[in-house]
């Protein structure tokens, strides 16, 4: 191979790699990043957590554009809980809320939710994954 | 193929789907899930997340037990943030905290965090992922 092929072929791999991670940061940039945080009637604790857990299980399976849904309930106080929400990008989200899933789920817990708080957040690494 | 030998096919076929789906569940359930709620000096905002970026791509890229460390700051008060923590188990973690990045981290921002707490969770679906 001469000088010039390796020249010209290092260098289509450097712009491949550039355009691909500078593509995916984009995408990632236009994503919608929230953690919502829930207080539930502790005495509707288990039934909450059955329509939680089918609407998020729902929404991995069948919205490509629901990135994850992230539930953690606090040790201390059970009834307390925050969601890591990441959507692909805001029009995924919009789609989200219209979803017969998600309407079950809004519709079904509307008792039980005692208090709840939208935060609207960036996230340090766009790109972040769990292992 | 004989039935004996379909029957017996299936039957493997089943017992491995469940045992390493029991695997990837008993895994996941010695995870330590945490939320760290940070308050940052306004005045130090940009250099605590220069040290945070830092800490969080050496835990993730060193160590294996380290599985995220997903920081996202309030849109409406930017100086507060958020961490979902997780580890493989709890000695992933004490093993975290001693790494050279960790301390590198605590000592270089402890002038710098204002309020620190530190919520210990419990995932719905312990082996939600980010798509």
């Amino acid at each position: 191979m001469t000088r010039l092929k390796i020249f010209f072929l290092t260098f289509s791999i450097v712009a491949i790699c550039i355009f691909s991670n500078s593509k995916a940061y984009a995408q990632a940039q236009k994503q919608m990043v929230r953690l919502a945080k829930l207080e539930i009637d502790s005495t509707h604790l288990q039934s909450y957590k059955i329509f939680l857990r089918e609407e998020i299980e729902a929404s991995i399976k069948l919205e490509k554009g629901v990135l994850t849904l992230y539930a953690v309930f606090e040790v201390n106080k059970p009834n307390h809980l925050t969601i890591l929400e990441i959507y692909k990008d805001k029009k995924a989200y919009e789609k989200h809320i219209k979803t017969p899933h998600f309407k079950k789920y809004k519709e079904g817990t509307k008792d039980m939710v005692k208090a709840l708080e939208l935060v609207e957040t960036l996230p340090l690494i766009p790109n972040m994954k769990i292992k």
